[in-house]
């Protein structure tokens, strides 16, 4: 017990440095999760008065719907990535990269989100196409996601005991198969597929409300 | 006490994990907040020199009185989300979602502020209905911290001494009816509604300078 | 020493609720800063290549000198509000919404730098009236960052030992004098007016790094 | 040991000293660089549809190139600037400004992205122009960065033995020597810069994930 008031004058800068590696990238990474999230009102434009200014704001429904949808989408992808994230007891240099490239498609989806809205209005041959490419980059956001997730478990940086269970696991590949199952449907019905992207995003939200599960 | 060099050395991770789940949670919901109110500055236009430069900046008062109006109604609100989730001794994975909500509404702040400039210049019929849609945008945003808070409250995340007190809840409810007043007030005057609106930001403001209420 | 094993358990919570409250005050705060500040980039157009892209980029000079201005300008007040905060040893109410009056007016700086930017360009009178609005501009969010000061001191919020020295606190007020100055000046050259607003910020950027100031 | 117990209780105030300097850095910078990352993507505009949306999609390559270089080259400056910051045991006053000058041609990236971007399009002498300025705002930042580390060594702020290996020295002055080369290429072709531009970002993400390298 000799080493203790060592150890009390030293705790402050070892706290400092064992929390402030993991702390930044966090706070790095909800820095981009909360700007793409915000930036997506920027897409909401005035409407114009035609003929008066509520069936202007009323005619912009795919753009709220859209909103809504991405908004609800990133707010997921945080708390899972919250989740992920505080299971890990270390990381390491390469997490940061790969966690880069998840953020690059995070960061990325007001432009897929813009263009749906814009051209679900229009309709056409036009509405399948950003549909689709809505859903494209949904499935790039996932899959970073699921490599992200790999590379932790291939490096160890779970502890044995606190790794994704098989159920999480699962119902994280449910996102993936949707967003491709959308993207499929964007082809034929680009209306049911944004049904299908908002749908999952509720899905997400409801869920644990509904399950009265109290872990974090 | 055998136990206390232990503790000692776990001390940073026991730190870490406790602190990190509600921190993220502060932080993800500051970044929001934060970036949803300084994104209000975008709907600001430089102005024609009509006939000078100093006509067309007189000329933008209703975008000033929007962007303060907003601007402190994100402060306020933010103050009271501290206020509340300071008082949480836990968080569990609903309140992420539910907290989302609440996000989901302030960071649309900025896009009925735009339509509320924008309509208040041209005047009219128009300039009712977006007074009125900002009243009905402020009281989604009041509906959820409302939720927010009960929420909390139902699933115990308040410790039994740390609840609100019952004044506290009243002034919360006062914002509540004063964004349906103003909401309903815009259907007849617009300037009347903008001025309820800045008048309960205002309030807001001034009543903890005024009473010299020391808590945080 | 037998409440010393309780006191290590409750650790953890212990220093969360000491550390969250100005934390988090300090987090919203350098968001509203930092975006703020990132934001002036969005008033760099594209330029026109007439008759060459290089001709048009050098033609820009004013927007490149107001954003270089307005940026170190919002570094420096986070600086100094960093200094304030930093020496309090508690927060109350109060502060949050003194605090949330000034970020009111350093959010709003990128709309001034764009006024100024785009009037310099096209000079005559217009080019006085931008750059007496930034000066106006600069010298509110002056005001409000004492007023934070001189409630901090009224209220106790700074230890005895630890409050700003006479000399911090001249060094302060030259920065509202020198507003006050260049906002008489823009009416008379504006560009001048910018190199005084220039000036001050690179003589605060210059500062601690002449003087061989080691204090944080 | 009698000091023991005054220690535990003072504790939490030790630590939020202690720790609140150098984090308050990190959030800000943290922050400058989160929006200054994820503001590339508002330079994405919703393309036309010529002859149909997919082909004004694929024809915007130039402006995902960008992107994608612009948004890696970000993160890995903030991957730097954390190992950087991270390995100082104490900053000072100088260091502030010192980093806002970096910061201040961090967030100036999104100008000359979507410069490139636009002009790449265009083509001709106005494309060796953009990616020329391109390659100077990297190169300002570089050195900024280069200036940021050797202040830090000039006013001790490492401990000797957490100084940058020469290593990882010579590392950081490869990209220096890069974007010297990439601009001076883009006066001949501007797209075989963009490619050294988006190399040299592919390089530094590859790079920690190829080699085992376990650190943070």
């Amino acid at each position: 017990m000799r080493t203790a008031p060592v150890l009390w004058r030293r705790m402050p800068a070892i706290i400092a440095a064992h929390v402030s590696s993991k702390v930044r990238l966090e706070a790095f990474s909800d820095g981009i999760f909360a700007i793409a999230a915000t930036l997506l009102v920027l897409d909401l434009a005035v409407p114009k008065p035609e003929p008066a200014l509520l069936d202007g704001l009323l005619h912009e429904w795919p753009s709220y719907a859209a909103y809504a949808t991405s908004f609800l989408t990133i707010g997921i992808i945080w708390v899972n990535h919250h989740t992920v994230l505080e299971r890990m007891h270390r990381i390491d240099r390469g997490l940061l990269f790969v966690n880069l490239i998840l953020l690059l498609f995070v960061a990325l989806i007001p432009f897929p989100t813009k263009v749906l809205a814009h051209y679900l209005q229009s309709g056409g041959a036009d509405a399948h196409t950003a549909a689709a490419a809505y859903g494209v980059a949904m499935l790039l956001m996932g899959i970073s996601f699921s490599v992200l997730n790999y590379y932790a478990l291939a490096r160890g940086l779970f502890p044995e005991d606190r790794r994704l269970t098989f159920g999480r696991q699962v119902r994280f590949s449910i996102g993936l198969v949707m967003y491709a199952v959308g993207t499929a449907v964007s082809l034929i019905d680009a209306r049911v597929a944004l049904l299908i992207y908002a749908g999952l995003a509720l899905f997400y939200v409801a869920d644990p409300l509904l399950t009265a599960e109290r872990g974090r």
